[in-house]
């Protein structure tokens, strides 16, 4: 079995080629993979394969030639992945597969559309995050006001120092200084099973660093939908609907850009390495 | 440039082979490969290179046809790794580069005799850890007494609800729940650049399960110095100084043997995948 490991802002993967689904990629392939020590190592693996060979999406197939089969490092299936959808482009494209510089692809989330910008970094249309209201985190002893939003996922934005929803005034603490070794403590009836948390510092105009424990994963170097969301909350809150925001993460730097009617994520997609899996490594 | 990423008890390793000695491997380019997002992940880097193609160790060319090139993650030089080397012959058989059931091995700390066994694991003479005395670690407010070894690299262990240095009880607590994302605080006067600390719980004869913080790593998968120090503790405290032990440790299952003058360490290889690193990967 041939692999690429591959990471965008360090959100990395395990891409499996599979254009014609003749590949069973189950849970338990896809959590031995990701072990990052008796396997390859990834948050997720992206199995990439035709839309039209595969049922679940194969209505897509006129509108996105390629499907982005992902599943998380637990084996549970993704919808989508703001970071692994550009890793899959960039892929397309090295395998010489996509050409040209928008490419469709079908996802569990619909098809999104990938554009190659000239710098080398790629720009997708993840929808405008559907700002909801108010909502706490607390933090050990620290409570954070923030605002909930979804991108399909639920999120809650806290801005260190300030409020995007217009409370007090939150504890100014170095971003460096959170504990998030453990899922912050969040509004249980807003959300039931928990939420992706991000917390910001605005370094300058329409520049904001942030850290992200997402659900069911811990903190994480990059989160796609994550950075729409925290830069929607922020710039909700200076009233600044139409721009181009950089979004520091750990990972690296992303850029989101927003026009009043969606948001696009922008950053780098770098291809790690390509090899096979030893036959013994099955057999373990 | 090719790789092979590779593991014993989940002690990981990007293997990279240099037959005639041409790679120059420096400690950033060991830093990038083990980084386990934006590289391939792994614990160190072996290079293997025959020995008389590197200054250094070519006095013991006659002695042993390969040395293992060590580095730790962080780009240091790593005398020799009781995991490595079994997973090093193990890649040196499965190229084709050796046959034969033993293979000798130059490390920067010798000649290392390892031997392939029956059931596939390979065995290697890692040599008697040298017992030094009583010593104590603490984690939080649990105090440890524990016996200071060394195996070159200086050890620690401390048997929970036991004291293999003869002196109290130590705390009967789950080995499991015991904090080691920070090093346990030792004596600096005996350990004034800290020290690898095992800890330790007794499953029955000759049966231990084990812990390991390795000095400037954090918790380690497993350890295989470390899993000699462990038994050779325990075993003295037992008064049984010949004998084989299975050391259980988080990435699976090794086994010590003492004989009264030295101590055998034996355990699993596994191979897990072989690729090439992407041009822009370099280019990054």
């Amino acid at each position: 079995m041939r692999f690429v490991k591959a990471h965008g802002t360090e959100n990395d993967f395990v891409l499996l080629s599979d254009p014609s689904g003749r590949l069973t990629v189950d849970a338990a392939l896809v959590h031995a993979l990701c072990d990052r020590r008796a396997g390859i190592g990834g948050d997720g693996v992206i199995r990439v394969v035709r839309t039209a060979a595969v049922t679940e999406v194969a209505q897509l197939a006129g509108q996105a030639e390629w499907f982005m089969d992902y599943r998380n490092a637990d084996g549970t299936i993704g919808e989508m992945c703001g970071n692994g959808v550009r890793v899959l482009v960039h892929y397309l494209r090295a395998a010489g597969y996509v050409t040209g510089p928008v490419t469709a692809v079908a996802t569990r989330d619909g098809v999104k559309r990938v554009e190659m910008r000239d710098d080398g970094t790629y720009s997708v249309d993840l929808g405008l995050p559907d700002l909801r209201g108010p909502s706490k985190a607390s933090i050990g002893d620290l409570v954070f006001d923030g605002v909930e939003l979804s991108t399909g996922n639920p999120h809650l934005a806290c801005v260190l120092g300030g409020d995007p929803g217009g409370g007090g005034v939150n504890p100014d603490v170095p971003l460096e200084a959170l504990d998030l070794t453990r899922p912050p403590e969040v509004d249980r009836s807003i959300f039931p099973t928990g939420t992706n948390a991000e917390f910001v510092t605005v370094l300058g105009p329409r520049h904001i660093r942030m850290r992200v424990h997402e659900r069911g994963v811990g903190e994480t170097r990059s989160c796609g939908t994550g950075a729409c969301a925290a830069t929607l909350a922020v710039a909700s809150a200076q009233g600044d609907a139409v721009g181009t925001w950089d979004v520091d993460v750990p990972g690296g730097r992303l850029q989101v850009t927003l026009d009043g009617r969606t948001a696009h994520l922008a950053g780098p997609a770098v291809l790690v390495a390509e090899g096979e899996l030893r036959p013994e490594w099955f057999a373990r």
